[in-house]
């Protein structure tokens, strides 16, 4: 590299150039919908095993504790109600609701230019949970979270490429009264960010006043309806194999009011579900057709998100484990499942048992994040900003979890093989007579900004750099990071007048920013 | 859980029990040698192209700079001398050699316990590399690294259940006579592990002497042949498409001295490789297999491992980058590719590009291990304490590094299949008439060690628990267990008679421990 020429230095400048340039969206190395699916940790013959296994115990075993009007749904389509109360499901009946169920489901976003397309091995990442306490990355403390940590959350994934839709990750410990808690949420999200969105309610009597406010927010109720930008996150079983009663009439006050459901079968492994990794995946699978029915026989075909999410336990104590190897194979076994069926589905990863963002979370975080976008999972969530096993929300960690998924993303999106890609005639020119090396390229140059992903806050420098810049702290730089986000007006703020209508239609507890 | 009868303390007895009782190695949920392969990158399309790209570059493209009895070795077998002086090898020559090369590898180690067979989708894990810095985790500091951390380092090793070899991470930058740091470099890594090693010699003049050491610690040459415990790493390539010349000639000569060598390539995507994963993974096979024919021309079946190594590249830096996703990809996929021919092989993974083990590092590890793992790469090198790009090695980090790839090796073995693990029994025993749950069931129990991986330094306790520990500290706990191993006898240690010989034969730096 000593004989720099000037032809060199043109070299420099159209790279300089060429790295200062914004890409055009299909141009960049990541985004939003990369397809998965190059790993598979089940066979077809396990799937087609775990298939029967989960018609069998819907046959044999079925649901127990549906509520009145499910009962009615779903004898209705052809479930059968036992004497002891359990609804039965014919296999018969299952196969019909697969073919009947929307297997490409749109979520919208306020900003249709988050919206998201489910389906196939299309992978996104978002947050999800509810815990209950905010984590304080400097000062290593935990304490109770309120509306505003939601609300800041919301505003931080806004900023965050790598974070697709926004559920609600923690609930606000701050509002006793569960209608208000509800409503607020829904502001405190909506406020912060223009991404998909995603609740759950508490009861089925808060939904009309929700959808009012959702209503709103949109501009009208046929405005909601033709882009509804929030999905409603349904516990609507208790495992192992029971209807949740409420949940079940908040999904059929959702699916009334338009809302795309996301059916959650939430089982730990060894708890409330089996404690082997494949028995598991059977009972949530069994479960979610269960709530696919249920859904389909309220209304067919309406949007509904295929939620396999069983937890790990450590069986030692007792207590959830969300960052272990089991829980990645749980998750990416359950999203090799969705496919199966031809349905959009979605699990969680990405949790951290960790109580701070540090070397355990950053493993923890990756295995099952990066497991779950291989296996072409279509809605990761709680995939950035979780610890302590799901009970703490953490925003520097939120901050760093976008650098962590981008490597994942990177990895989902996969290898390219083409001529281009393999290079031959590229190896040929740089080793024949060539510069003996591919440093300055045209083939080099031209893929930098397309094929690399490179980390917002991730330090790449060396051992003396890195001295000279005073030795960063990562999570110092994530605090930076939130305190300038936070410093700035959110681009997805209300417009003022809206907010104000809101502010005096509903009870809302969110300080005006 | 209120009602806890005597046969349910019963119950807890028998579980105390279980839990404390050893698990015969069968029957542990994660060992050496566990099977990987169901994360393929590469469709078989993409195999076969990228076969043909090798081809075409080791026929028309070669290799220069052979020694001139690599030359004679290489033309022997069928190779053409160029009139530019390099080897161009036909696709007959590289298909003769993959027919005749050595499939199934073991690498032997000192204690037989730990011998490691190569071959098929087998997963190993363990240290390598040639980091210049010892990183101090609690003082945030790098200083130069010597003999004593590398002994240091292979002691930890020992101990770890997860790392399965121990190849020398580092160099011994207090020594500065290149043949007694290659002599001090074997007797560090001996004295302190029992498992296999591996090594790298600066000069092909060295070897005889560090025979002669290898015999002496044997038991003699015969002992030495039959189970070498060690191997040796040749960087045989200055990628794009060179012989290393000096390299070769160690080669030959540890060949000569009955050690399985393995031939690394380790060319860096954008700079010695091409930019693009797919044509770096060309470079890198093709460079492998000349190396293949190298060995075989040498002597047929000789134990040689295909060490395709790229290296990422941070192109805005022009630096070495190795914790990013592109980096896991280039590993992943050249595990694919020894499939594809049927040769034992190994790969560069877990290094982070972070100066300490904080969550970046903790993400850039696993991404790679788990992946590499999840190919099915046989031997996973440098996946434990390497930071900085491979500058910097860790002791913390290593111990942490242990657990981490207990959780990769966990996925590894994969989610298994079965009417026992699909659990349909059980879950028609707890849910109709049974206990409603499955934490007391036989099933749960008897499998609660043999399915599941708990971490030794991990932190799985609730946010209150965790504050009544005093909000332990991973690093603290990390240092804290390198002090208690390092302040305990090596079982490795070697007999003391064998060691005073040693060192009354070889310059040895170490100190007597």
């Amino acid at each position: 590299m000593s004989d720099i020429s000037p032809s060199r230095s043109g070299g420099r400048a159209a790279r300089r150039a060429a790295r200062n340039a914004p890409l055009a969206q299909h141009l960049r190395p990541i985004r939003p919908g990369l397809e998965g699916g190059t790993y598979k940790p089940l066979s077809e013959a396990d799937m087609q095993a775990i298939h029967r296994a989960a018609l069998e115990a819907l046959e044999e075993i079925g649901l127990a504790d549906a509520p009145p009007s499910g009962v009615a749904y779903l004898t209705g389509a052809g479930a059968i109600l036992g004497d002891d109360g359990r609804i039965r499901f014919p296999r018969a009946l299952v196969e019909d609701t697969l073919a009947m169920a929307n297997r490409q489901i749109t979520l919208c976003a306020r900003d249709p230019a988050h919206d998201l397309e489910l389906g196939g091995n299309r992978v996104h990442f978002g947050t999800a949970g509810a815990a209950v306490h905010m984590v304080d990355a400097q000062g290593r403390n935990y304490r109770e979270c309120g509306v505003q940590d939601l609300h800041d959350a919301a505003r931080i994934c806004d900023t965050l490429d790598n974070i697709h839709f926004v559920q609600r990750p923690m609930v606000c410990r701050d509002i006793p009264d569960n209608q208000e808690m509800d409503l607020n949420t829904i502001f405190a999200c909506c406020s912060g960010t223009a991404k998909h969105i995603g609740t759950s309610f508490t009861e089925p009597s808060f939904v009309p006043k929700a959808l009012e406010m959702l209503h709103m927010i949109a501009g009208g109720e046929d405005k909601w309806r033709e882009r509804p930008f929030m999905s409603n996150s349904n516990c609507f079983v208790v495992p192992p194999m029971k209807f949740a009663t409420e949940s079940c009439e908040v999904m059929e006050a959702v699916i009334e009011g338009g809302m795309p459901v996301l059916l959650l079968s939430a089982g730990m492994a060894g708890a409330t579900a089996p404690s082997t990794v494949a028995g598991a995946i059977v009972q949530a699978v069994a479960e979610c057709l269960a709530g696919l029915v249920y859904v389909n026989a309220v209304k067919p075909g309406h949007p509904a998100i295929f939620g396999t999410w069983p937890f790990g336990l450590d069986l030692r104590s007792g207590a959830m484990t969300g960052g272990s190897g089991e829980q990645a194979l749980l998750t990416a076994g359950c999203a090799q499942m969705h496919k199966f069926y031809g349905v959009p589905g979605g699990a969680a990863a990405g949790i951290a048992d960790s109580k701070l963002p540090d070397m355990q979370a950053g493993w923890e975080q990756m295995c099952s994040n990066v497991m779950a976008g291989l296996s072409g999972c279509n809605m990761i969530y709680e995939a950035a900003g979780m610890h302590a096993s799901l009970l703490g929300f953490c925003h520097e960690s939120l901050i760093l979890g976008d650098d962590l998924i981008g490597q994942a993303l990177r990895c989902v999106r996969g290898i390219e093989v083409n001529d281009e890609t393999l290079a031959l005639d590229q190896m040929r020119e740089v080793c024949l007579g060539g510069p003996g090396h591919y440093l300055g390229t045209e083939q080099t140059l031209s893929r930098m900004e397309q094929d690399h992903v490179y980390p917002a806050l991730g330090d790449r420098s060396s051992p003396k750099e890195w001295d000279e810049l005073g030795k960063p702290d990562l999570i110092e730089k994530a605090t930076a990071r939130k305190d300038q986000i936070l410093g700035q007006r959110s681009a997805a703020s209300f417009d003022p007048m809206l907010e104000k209508a809101l502010r005096k239609a509903f009870p809302i507890h969110l300080p005006v920013q």
